[in-house]
């Protein structure tokens, strides 16, 4: 099938801007809904050219108001822009209350601004492919500036990496602790620093002992990790930290690293659609209750068992 | 390969009660070391019968200074104890910090008790796969109650169920939005209630609103979670802890939910290693490279990219 003849009508009308329809397909996308997966298919060739702004960080520092002071900002530059607020700590109930906390300051009437909360399913990697099928469907309604907010557990804040053109990690004065954390994950996936609530005592000092760290290497040794203090009290920094987002997406054009990156994302996004498709194949293989059955009576082990049924079907199918 | 002919002599100083083997042998296990893989599927025959009390529950509530309690408490009965610390919070550094809090208040040279630390290795079921082999050893160097510990986060939490013979679910009074969470996911992961920092005041008040919330019914129908209220500061309520986890093994065995619930992980287990093993050839296909670059010109979706190389791969061999 060609995606470039002719869009489905929903695809036509998420292009030509229908909010609702864009609000119908994200949930439809959420529940792997085959209507939405055949629209996300035919909108892959409009995508790919979106800034996607991850926001990591321990909880408490403050992404959620810094997110609100930035979405003002945008808006006084003309940008639209789209916010999706991941909520991975509630793998049961399928809900978020993530989002809740982006308060709309503006007119909820407003067409530049939506905003989104979702459930990252409890999944390791339930973020990248929550997050990257609404980012799809949000370029393709127009907006080609994502900001992605989650909040940090470390498993979730390597995987805004995942998802995220450029990873603001954002933190607070008198870190203590934090610079432990830092060191182990944080650190390593940081492309901008944001040292939030900048009024408080001892901003300065976090500003340079995060420059400082910035400045031993990050993890792509061609780009320096700037360092922007923002108050979301005295409303400073903000455009700053907006300026230090783009040098980073404008360096990732120039530099070529963009399409790196992507192609990186890509490859793991394959591999793991891929991978689906055989656990989906395997979980319903009728041999599978009787190879359990000496592993329970511990007769076997539980690694035989596995190699002795990939070998198999090696032989056989799939 | 027969497992019943010859033990490997690392295994039959396992078994022997040898230390030295035994931490070797784990930090093997950790790295995916074909010596500990060997030890693993000779001693599997004699393992499964062990208890395995897992620990949740968010940060803070006191959770290393209870399990210090209750090992404690155990060798004043006679009963050798070991506890896996897992830290599923530093992906990167492949290292723990949680370990470091389980403070050794008796004597470090007493072999009744065995502490280990480690890293959940940042994966979504990484906390299953690190704590299973671990305890398997430990089971086979003679402890048969292994208490496992973990940060809480959400996704950790639900984790543990799939480690655990008995969960614990640990909180302190006044818990406000942790009563969200409760209803979320901790929940419907109890075995057991405990409140903490019942010196606290409000400790009855919570021991009676979870004891409603718990005779609402749990995951199993026939087994109704019962409330212990602890204190580390006054010492009350371990041995009724204690109490309640031996009442829920037994219960486990004579209700024949023992083997159901094992039946479900140990199936589980055997999926997950056998898609690890088709997710490693997977990566190795010389092919991934060529079928990543249409998608990376956004002329192929990804979904269609997976469903043309599982197609292919199902024709042809696995």
């Amino acid at each position: 099938m060609s995606t470039a003849r002719r869009l489905p009508p929903a695809a036509q009308a998420l292009i030509a801007g229908d909010r609702r329809t864009l609000a119908r397909l994200i949930t439809g996308a959420e529940n792997d809904d085959p209507g939405s997966r055949e629209v996300l298919r035919a909108i892959y060739p409009r995508t790919g050219r979106a800034w996607l702004i991850g926001f990591a960080g321990p909880l408490g520092v403050g992404k959620s108001s810094l997110i609100n002071e930035l979405i003002a900002h945008l808006r006084s530059l003309r940008k639209n822009v789209a916010v999706v607020a991941v909520d991975p700590s509630s793998p049961f109930s399928g809900g978020s209350v993530l989002g809740d906390r982006i308060r709309l300051d503006r007119s909820p009437d407003d067409p530049g601004v939506f905003i989104r909360s979702m459930a990252s399913r409890g999944h390791a990697g339930g973020l990248a492919r929550a997050t990257r099928e609404v980012t799809r469907l949000l370029e393709a309604a127009g907006f080609d500036i994502v900001l992605v907010e989650t909040v940090g557990s470390g498993q979730v804040d390597v995987e805004i990496r995942e998802v995220a053109t450029t990873s603001v990690v954002v933190l607070v004065p008198h870190l203590g602790d934090e610079v432990q954390t830092l060191k182990a994950g944080l650190f390593e996936i940081a492309d901008v620093f944001c040292v939030n609530k900048a009024e408080l005592p001892g901003a300065d000092r976090a500003r340079r002992d995060l420059s400082e760290l910035a400045g031993l290497g990050s993890v792509d040794p061609d780009w320096t990790v700037p360092v922007v203090a923002t108050s979301t009290v005295t409303h400073a920094g903000v455009s700053e930290l907006w300026q230090a987002i783009e040098a980073h997406e404008h360096y990732l054009d120039s530099s070529g690293k963009r399409v790196e990156r992507e192609r990186g994302r890509l490859t793991r996004e394959i591999l793991a659609l891929t991978e689906g498709r055989f656990a989906a194949d395997l979980s319903s293989d009728p041999s599978l209750a009787r190879r359990v059955e000496p592993v329970l009576a511990h007769k076997q082990d539980p690694e035989t068992a596995a190699r002795r049924w990939w070998l198999e079907r090696r032989k056989g199918r799939a």
